[in-house]
């Protein structure tokens, strides 16, 4: 039998403001068969990409990002908001619905020519993953796949992405 | 041939504050030899303890508690910043060096009875994982074990958490 992630993953009205329904994945994961599914799923369509590396951001990216390259056998390189990692970094800022936010990386984090896979929890308007993808190739990294476990596609989250192989296990 | 898993843990001085010695797992994290070495050496210690659930705190936590709680084949569990999750959580306050910090999850992350590992990157005060302990008991499960990387033994982190089993990789 087909399990359906959707059956862990709980709407939550009014959530983090009013009239916005929240898709939290806080069940999926905490549930050991489906957070087993979700990182199968994940990686077998990472797997033939040949990784070095998943990229995965603060906080919840961290989750999946890093069970990913555990089952992948890659490395994990953490993009985090500003002031956490203590060494060199580059920065990239990118636009919210209301002003700007920005992600660091180390600048030794991703070693010129390695293939890197990004990865998200949700493909909402897609500004966060461009964010990612240009940390990586600005430090000389490949991008061979961007996934996510959740698309909410009447964001269209995909047009900023055109290009890249994307993959999401759910979409709403 | 034993890994030392120190070759890849990195001192960065004056981080976050002038004449604190920073340890930096990303190194670890990144290499995926070491990255595997780590979270198996982690689950080798839990898995005779049989847990349900692995809990670990944002964020640095998400990224061995995840990979931990994917190779057990247990369940995750986040515990978050105030205002993260979107459902009824419970919260505990911690005591810092100057004032407080909390830690929140949700009110059904930890069902009766459910045997959790939990898990943090660093053991120095011992603080922040006390504060996790306690969040666990608050609603009925049962810590089966408290895991670290990275123990600052110089802290006497583990005397707060006495008639535990305390489990780190690394000591300094």
């Amino acid at each position: 039998m087909t399990l359906d992630l959707r059956d862990r993953i709980r709407d939550v009205p009014d959530f983090p403001v009013e009239g916005v329904v929240f898709k939290d994945l806080m069940p999926l994961i905490a549930d050991p068969v489906y957070f087993r599914e979700t990182i199968g799923r994940l990686s077998e369509w990472a797997r033939p990409r040949e990784p070095d590396l998943v990229l995965g951001a603060e906080a919840r990216g961290f989750i999946f990002g890093a069970a990913l390259a555990y089952a992948l056998g890659s490395g994990f390189i953490a993009a985090r908001k500003p002031g956490k990692l203590p060494r060199e970094t580059v920065e990239v800022v990118y636009a919210l619905e209301y002003g700007s936010d920005s992600l660091q990386v180390h600048r030794d984090a991703v070693p010129p020519g390695s293939r890197v896979i990004v990865l998200d929890d949700v493909l909402a308007t897609g500004g966060t993953a461009k964010a990612k993808v240009e940390l990586v190739e600005g430090l000389g990294g490949v991008v061979v796949g961007i996934e996510f476990v959740l698309e909410l596609s009447f964001l269209n989250g995909r047009e900023k992405l055109t290009g890249y192989d994307v993959h999401s296990l759910v979409t709403y």
